[in-house]
């Protein structure tokens, strides 16, 4: 049957979807999220489709088509389609039986994330999905073939050597840049460590965003290979390896009721390290109120769960548990941070974050270990203390593009500001991640460079009346207003007598 | 925060839904699925945001919004909107309650189906709840709970009165009119049956529809009221009562992995039945290959949990398993089927169809049984034999504002007709009701009222070769042609030596 497009000018965020009328659907004995095939000379597409129940906006003989749609077959406003009745895709079966309690197999796992992947799937067969991981778990199986199958249908970095380093963090604490201190450590050492990062999920700056102050971070995968070739080290964005593709989905569902399924957050991760090819691999895994892990005993738990799916990946994984009750460092935000570790790595002693220094050792210390370098702590603070490891971060800032010749001063810093002080003298008992967060975010952070907070205490400092606790930045003067706002509303730096 | 509106001029269907650009979701500390409020003058209205990851639809201080809300807050494009941040709907913690196992109470599942009629939930978060309830199932009491809390937020008829009659199919068998009968022999045995029913939903035509054909179908309450004061019987299209508003939601997101949690199922039956106020109820459980019920056991287990769920609500419901492996009557779409249902009134022994009769004489006896009524079965059958029931239907049919006097000659069927004739001689060993729905759907019902198919063959009847076994009828020659496509790939009357 012939169809009329209806741009609907509007992007579904990802999955295949058209829009019918209703008297068409009836017609064509089609319920919403049902399939059809949308043929335009050559090119064809399944989509799965939505029903308008009124006329208003979508008139029976037009299919509405969303931006995806749209480029994926290269259609126009007003042109002729046609289209035909097409099964449900496989995938769905797999669902329901993973919903009813069934273990999947290699197979089903692969053909659920490849639709997911190839936008096959909507956001209500994808959230069944994450419900039935929720609500009936994943055997350390699943979750292997769901890393395998994530990595998969995405892209990956093939170097062809032995062993390939990499680190990860699960997160939730401001600041914590250990990564951009731990890599050139590890390659000034003269071991590979292809680092992929995020941008920012819900932080005020992921490593990606920090790293960008210093050089640029999207690369193709051969120049990715290219830089690590030279310098044996790189800090890059990961999305170019595509996994974020059923990643990113897999998340946005799981948000919506904050779960987090386990079996999926481990695929999550570890297709990370799968698709760079990592062979070591050292986990920081931070706990406190405000982090993923409240406990110690979870921690054990999932640390335990962790390297038992390493070891069916062939990944050796080292999952290191570490303090998460307040920030790591001075700075939040892509430029301060950005300053924070070039400090460090210059060794300036007044200006360098020691927390973060302690923390970059201890982890840096461990992932040698792995690879069985003998006296690796002593060989780790020789490297930072030498410069070796600054030399090599100015390598790799060169081998991105960046200007290696950049001083922490020159780093723009936004000039909006306001001093948050002590209200009165005590001690620093508690300091909100969370909070943090939120105003550097409203400050303009990360995508504003310049925007977010230096704080100039730690739990457990003395502070006056009247001291500055920390200071809000930002590059646009309503941010700044809009930051102090929700300052004034929430308790940041908690000083008591 | 202001923000400028940009009208997608999209209906999401229901739920209330706006689009803001990535930069500024960041900034607000938003996610896919918070919940903003937006205020213009003195409406307000909260609703859920979707994040734009591009500026090719959305700009960054720009506000996407679906037709839903640009109604209720009288919108126009480019109009200037106040902004705020609101916290999550406290349903969303009843929901992953639920998808945790945990059992709801009454308040907890009111709060969900309150905020599911008023468009705050998400089809996303939707789906938690229907896989919660799949997943784990309902209690008895929970099913209570739900139907009490689909009949809160809709509207009620209330006649003050006792008893209240009503009846109720489970549905899957084409043709199958025997509402349209039994009102009539329950009013004019005395007894008072408002009886709302659906549009078609998945089959060729609802009572809604069919009774269309010989007299409006949509009123509001009052008038409903008015019409059973007078008739005490009435015919009436159940949307106006708003239940389906909560139902047709979770319908849609069940459809999507065919799933039909139990306790949904009966809260979305019983709901209606409550809210007309029903104190006796005859449901018909068709069984059969392609009815929601396959076997027997399923279905005697089903009838006690009817009974005990009408119990815990006050209403005394009886079940009924009937043979639904082939269609009632001869007619299937709304004209045909209205055609059927006079002739059997009018005691036309010639061109009624005797299943019909024979089927709504057992209904209508069980009900009238339920109530008290002595001999109800010799009563029925004078009832119908002495055309006191076809006098009752005119004068239903007169209070609803149709033509009393129509004759079923008189009802207009398709012009474009196609005669399905048996390749062989034997005799009728299956008729697939699916099939022929499809194809009665395909040739334009129940939207175009003369489409449809009439059905000269019953199971066991024995044909010859060439002898008409179905003529499929169109108002549309395109649509007949779809039609016959339909017919000959699918085996819809099997013909066997």
């Amino acid at each position: 049957m012939k169809f009329k497009i209806k741009e609907v000018k509007l992007s579904s965020g990802g999955p295949l979807i058209g829009i019918l009328n209703n008297e068409d659907s009836t017609k064509l004995d089609l319920r919403a999220l049902d399939r059809i095939k949308v043929k335009k000379d050559s090119r064809e597409q399944v989509i799965a489709i939505d029903v308008a129940k009124s006329k208003r906006n979508i008139s029976p003989g037009e299919l509405g088509l969303f931006d995806e749609v749209m480029d994926i077959l290269k259609l126009k406003n007003k042109d002729i389609v046609e289209i035909s009745v097409e099964p449900k895709p496989l995938s769905l079966d797999f669902i329901k039986k993973k919903l009813d309690g069934t273990t999947l197999d290699k197979m089903e796992i692969d053909e659920i994330v490849k639709d997911i992947v190839e936008n096959k799937l909507t956001e209500i067969e994808i959230t069944y999905f994450v419900s039935a991981c929720y609500r009936n778990g994943m055997s350390i199986y699943e979750s292997a073939y769901l890393t395998e199958a994530i990595v998969a249908h995405g892209k990956r970095l093939n170097f062809k050597t032995y062993p390939i380093l990499d680190k990860h963090s699960l997160g939730g604490v401001p600041g914590n840049r250990v990564t951009m201190i731990l890599v050139p450590i590890i390659a000034a050492a003269g071991y590979i460590i292809p680092k992929t990062s995020t941008r920012s999920i819900t932080s005020c700056s992921g490593t990606s965003d920090t790293m960008e102050v210093l050089a640029p971070v999207e690369f193709h995968v051969d120049e990715i290979k290219k830089i690590v070739r030279k310098t044996k080290g790189a800090m890059v964005w990961g999305g170019v390896l595509e996994l974020a593709s059923a990643d990113d989905k897999l998340i946005k569902i799981e948000k919506v009721l904050s779960l987090d399924p386990e079996g999926i957050l481990l695929a999550s991760i570890l297709a990370k390290k799968n698709a760079v090819g990592a062979t070591h691999v050292v986990l920081d895994m931070p706990i406190g109120k405000e982090c993923k892990l409240k406990h110690k005993k979870d921690a054990r738990r999932l640390k335990r769960k962790f390297e038992l799916l390493g070891k069916l990946l062939g990944i050796n994984i080292k999952a290191v548990i570490t303090d998460g009750s307040q920030p790591i460092g001075f700075g939040m935000g892509p430029a301060l941070e950005a300053r924070d570790v070039l400090y460090l790595l210059q060794n300036n002693k007044e200006k360098m974050p020691k927390d973060l220094r302690k923390k970059a050792i201890l982890m840096a210390t461990t992932l040698l270990q792995m690879v069985g370098v003998k006296n690796a702590g002593k060989k780790v603070v020789d490297i930072l203390d030498s410069g070796k490891a600054y030399t090599k971060m100015k390598e790799i800032i060169a081998a991105q593009g960046g200007n290696p010749k950049i001083q922490p001063e020159q780093i723009k810093i936004g000039k909006f500001r306001y001093c948050a002080k002590a209200k009165q003298e005590g001690s620093v008992k508690e300091i909100s991640n969370k909070y943090l967060t939120k105003i550097a975010k409203a400050a303009g952070a990360p995508t504003d460079k310049g925007a977010g907070i230096y704080i100039n205490v730690k739990l457990n400092d003395k502070v006056k009346q009247g001291q500055n606790l920390f200071t809000i930045f930002a590059e646009d003067k309503k941010k700044l207003e809009f930051a102090i706002k929700i300052y004034n509303n929430s308790k940041v730096v908690n000083v008591e007598k």
